[in-house]
């Protein structure tokens, strides 16, 4: 990813409402990763969830929030699922990683 | 917060080496609370580890991350705790919230 790229940040607590979610969030998932201009997707959930997209632009993101089964997804969980969400937008400006060697595994 | 800011998305998996990390990660969260420019901070591990701090500016990100503390807790987590990390600083461009009200809990 050399481009400027995007990241939307969906932070949120659960209600505890749980019939149907670990199916619909895996089929969420699934279905991102076949929109256009799709570039990666990470999630963890302990007192709240975190789960951030990665997309190529603001118009695959705006398809994505369109897309209909995302569409029945997202009101499902606004009825159901969530007792607060928050979704934020954001240009990934710099970005920079570390790997450890294996050799360096607990030196 | 109305104003562009800007979120630091921290990515991670851990090594199984476990000594003080958790007391390391308590306390940079305590002192990143301190620093001029912090907004908030949120986090979960599950397979990954996802920590979000959000920031006034890059100066704020900046000045955060050559504390002198928080230099030698990274120098720390790269020699012991980490596997693997990604950072990226990002412009937070737009945001949206949901807050389920309490009347329709479970509704």
């Amino acid at each position: 990813m050399n481009k400027p790229y995007y990241a939307v940040i969906f932070t949120s607590t659960r209600t505890e409402e749980d019939q149907g979610y670990s199916e619909m969030a895996v089929k969420m998932e699934n279905l991102a990763k076949r929109q256009p201009g799709y570039l990666g997707f990470e999630s963890a959930r302990e007192e709240i969830g975190i789960s951030i997209s990665y997309w190529e632009s603001l118009e695959a993101i705006a398809s994505w929030k369109a897309d209909t089964d995302h569409f029945f997804a997202q009101q499902k969980g606004i009825k159901d699922w969530y007792s607060w969400y928050k979704v934020r937008i954001c240009l990934v400006e710099r970005e920079y990683d570390f790997t450890k060697l294996p050799s360096e595994e607990g030196a």
